[in-house]
C-alpha cells in the first residue's frame, strides 16, 4: 500500500481514566516519528474541538512533556460526549461534511479517538462517511474505559489502573474496619453500573493477604435482600467487622436498582424523589435489619482519576495502544479499534491488534458468570487471576512540594 | 532521678491514621533500645487489652516486621473507644485497680498510650490514680488524629498524611471535572467536625498546580446558604467546571449543621429520618438553585487510612514522636503528652518536647480566623505555609502483585 502523506488529528472523548492521556501520549510519540504524518494536532474537547478548528499543534512536545503527560489524570485535551447523527442522509449528513471540511482545511488524513462505545462509534461513521465521499484517510479508534466492558479487547486501557485504586483502597478499609470488636457493617459502593469488572478487583487483596471483602455482588447477578441478610448472618459469625463491595448497578431480579428501589419513598427538604446511590440505600437496609453500626463508603471519581496509584503495566500498555495506532494507520488501516491480544501461556503477556470496529461499537462485555461463585456473593480464583496482572507495576512519579506533578496545556 | 526497672505496655486507641502505626512501631524501637525496660507488651483494642491481659510481646520485633508496621494504616493492634470513669471514689475506683493489678501481674513500670483526646484523658487518670497509690510508673501519652486540633502541639502526627491524601486526590478531582464544557459543580466533603485543618488542605494544589478548589469552606465560619449560591455565580464567571471543598462540620448561624439541616423533611423508606450528610445536603441544594449538573463526593475513610499515600515527613515524625516517649519516660517523665514544636526559622525544623497532660486533654484547637479570608470561602497563603511542609515526601512502599504489603500480628 502507498503511503499517505498528511497530517493528524488526536481526539479525547468519554468519562476521563488515569490512563487516557498515557495513551494520547502514545499516538503522539507514534504519530512524531512516522514520517508519513506530519502536523499532529490536538482537538480540544474531542470531535467539538474539530468543528470549532480548536487545534493545538502537539507535535513539539518534549520528551519531559510527554512523560508528564503519562501521568496525569483525566483528559489534557478536555472531552465530549457528543454523539454524531446515526446516517448520513439530508440534515444529518452537514455535520459529516462540516468536518471532513476541517480536514481538507488542514490536510488532516489521519484522525484518532481515544474514547469508549460512543467514540468508537464516532470513529465507525466518520471512517464510513469519509470513504463514501473518497476522501481519502485513516481513522481509528484507541479504547479507553475503566468500566473494561468493550468488546473484542482482553481488557481496556484504564481499567487496570481503577482496579489497582480499588484493590488497593479496599485493603486499606479492611484494615481500618478490622480494629474495633464492636459489630459493623462497611458497605463499599464501586462503579460499573451493566459490569461488574471493577467491583471484583475489590478481591484482589484475598491473593496476597489476609484480608478480602466479605461479600461481593455485582450487577450481573440479580440482587436478593433476603439472601444478603443471610450473607451478612454468616459473615458475623466468623468475625464482628463485615465488609461488603457492591457495584452500583446491581438490581433486583424485577430489574429495579437497588439504589433507586429501597429509596423510593425518600424525598428530600425539597420534595424531590430523593436516589441516595446504592450502597446508601443498603446502609439503610443494614440498620433497619440488624440495628448494627454501618457505614457506606463510595468510592466516587477518585476510581477513575487517582493517578497518583496508577498500574504502570496499565500506563505502559496504554502507551503503547496509542503508538501502535499510528503505526497501524500509516500501514493502511483505517475504521478499526485497537485491542489487546492476551497470550496464552501461563505467564502474563500482550500483543496489540486491531479489530473491525463495527462488529465491536455497542456491545457490552459483562463480568462471565463462571467467574461469579455459585452463590453470587463472591469471585473465583479464575476472575482474580484474569485481573491480577493488569495492577501490577508502580510509576516512577514527579513530586512537587509533595503533590503529584501533571502537564497541562 | 534513679532509673526505673520494669516492663512496658503500649496500646492504641480511637480512630485510626495512616501514622498510628508508625508511632507504634516507634515506641517500640525506643522500647528496645533503653535498658530501662525489660518486655515490651502491646495491649490489643487498648486499654481494654490491658483489662483482658491479651497482651503481644513485642520485644523481638524484627527490622523488617517494624519496617512494615510503619507503612501499615489503622491501628495494627487494634483500638477501643474506652472512657475510664471520672473520679476514683466507690464503685469508680473498682477498674482503676484491675488495670494496676495487671500492671503488678506484670511488672509493668511503663504505659504509653497512643490516641486523640480520650486517650490523653485515659494517661491522665492512670497517671494520677498510680502516684496516689504509691504505685511508681509512668504513663505517658503520645498524641495522633487526622483533625489536627489537638491543643499543646504544633501539629498532630497523623494529619499530615491525611492532608496529603486530601490535596492529592483534589488536584485529581479538580483535572477530572475540567475536561467537560457544561455547567457544574462538584462538592468535595472532607472530615472534621469541629476543626476545619483537613479541609483546608484541599486548597495545598494552589501552591504548585494551576488548579485550585473555587471554594473552601470551614466549620470554624458560619454557613450561609445565600452566600454559598453568591460564591458559586462569581465563581461560575470563570469557568464552568466549579469545585467546592466543605467540611463535614459545618453550621448555619444558629448552630444547626448543614448535612440535618437541609435534610430536615426526609426520611428513608422505613420512615427514618434522613441524614444525608454535609455534601449531599449541598448538592441538592444547588441543583434546587441553580439547575446544574451536581456531584457530591464524600472522601470518606479513606482520608484516614490511606497509607499508600502517607506523607515521608508525617511518617518519619511519628516514629520519632514514639521513640522520644520511651526516652522521655525512661529519663522519669510522667502524666505528660508528648508534642511537636515548631522552629521559628524560615526553613521547616521540627522538635520534640512533653507537656503536662492535664492542660492540654479536651482541650480543641480550631484553624485561627485569621488562617480563613475575610469572606470565609478560602484559606489564607498563611494557612498554606503552615501545612506545606507537613505533606512533604513520599515513603518507600514494598508492594507485592501491584498491592502495597501491610503488616499484621
Amino acid at each position: 500500500m502507498e503511503k499517505l502523506y498528511g497530517n493528524a488529528i488526536v481526539g479525547q472523548s468519554g468519562g476521563p481514566t488515569a490512563a487516557i492521556n498515557a495513551t494520547l501520549a502514545g499516538v503522539i510519540r507514534g504519530a512524531i516519528e512516522s514520517d508519513a504524518i506530519g502536523t499532529v494536532y490536538g482537538a480540544k474537547n474531542g470531535i467539538e474541538g474539530v468543528l470549532k478548528k480548536t487545534l493545538i499543534d502537539l507535535s513539539h512536545m518534549t520528551e519531559e512533556e510527554l512523560s508528564l503527560l503519562e501521568h496525569t489524570p483525566a483528559a489534557a485535551l478536555g472531552s465530549c460526549r457528543k454523539k454524531l447523527p446515526k446516517n448520513f442522509d439530508g440534515e444529518n449528513r452537514k455535520i459529516f461534511e462540516e468536518i471532513v471540511a476541517v480536514f481538507r482545511e488542514y490536510n488532516i488524513r489521519y484522525f484518532f479517538y481515544i474514547g469508549g462505545n460512543d467514540s468508537m462509534d464516532t470513529v465507525a461513521k466518520l471512517s464510513r462517511f469519509t470513504a463514501s465521499i473518497g476522501y481519502e484517510m485513516r481513522v481509528m479508534g484507541v479504547p479507553k474505559t475503566i468500566d473494561n466492558d468493550l468488546a473484542g479487547t482482553d481488557h481496556t486501557p484504564g481499567y487496570g489502573s481503577a482496579a489497582k485504586y480499588i484493590a488497593t483502597t479496599m485493603q486499606e478499609i479492611l484494615r481500618d474496619t478490622a480494629v474495633y470488636t464492636v459489630k459493623a457493617v462497611t458497605i463499599v459502593e464501586i462503579m460499573g453500573r451493566d459490569a461488574g469488572w471493577l467491583t471484583a478487583a475489590a478481591a484482589l487483596p484475598a491473593l496476597y493477604t489476609n484480608v478480602a471483602p466479605d461479600l461481593v455482588y455485582l450487577p450481573e447477578v440479580p440482587f436478593d435482600f433476603d439472601n444478603f441478610y443471610a450473607d451478612l448472618e454468616k459473615a458475623f459469625e466468623k468475625h464482628p467487622n463485615v465488609v461488603v463491595a457492591v457495584s452500583e448497578g446491581v438490581r433486583t431480579a424485577d430489574g429495579v436498582y437497588v439504589g433507586e428501589g429501597t429509596q423510593s419513598g425518600a424525598t428530600d427538604a425539597f420534595g424531590h424523589k430523593y436516589l441516595s446511590g446504592t450502597g446508601k440505600a443498603l446502609e439503610l437496609a443494614v440498620k433497619d435489619k440488624f440495628g448494627c453500626k454501618v457505614r457506606s463508603i463510595e468510592l466516587n471519581l477518585p476510581q477513575r482519576c487517582a493517578s497518583h496509584l496508577a498500574s504502570l503495566t496499565d500506563l505502559t500498555e496504554s502507551v503503547a495502544i496509542g503508538k501502535a495506532a499510528a503505526a497501524y494507520a500509516t500501514e493502511g488501516a483505517t475504521g478499526k479499534m485497537m485491542t489487546f491480544v492476551r497470550g496464552e501461556g501461563a505467564s502474563y503477556e500482550i500483543g496489540i491488534d486491531a479489530s473491525d470496529i463495527s462488529g465491536i461499537a455497542n456491545a457490552v462485555r459483562s463480568v462471565p458468570r463462571e467467574y461469579i461463585n455459585e452463590r453470587g456473593n463472591g469471585v473465583t480464583r479464575e476472575c482474580l487471576s484474569y485481573i491480577a496482572p493488569l495492577i501490577v507495576g508502580e510509576p516512577t512519579l514527579v513530586y512537587e512540594g509533595g503533590l503529584p506533578k501533571h502537564f497541562s496545556f
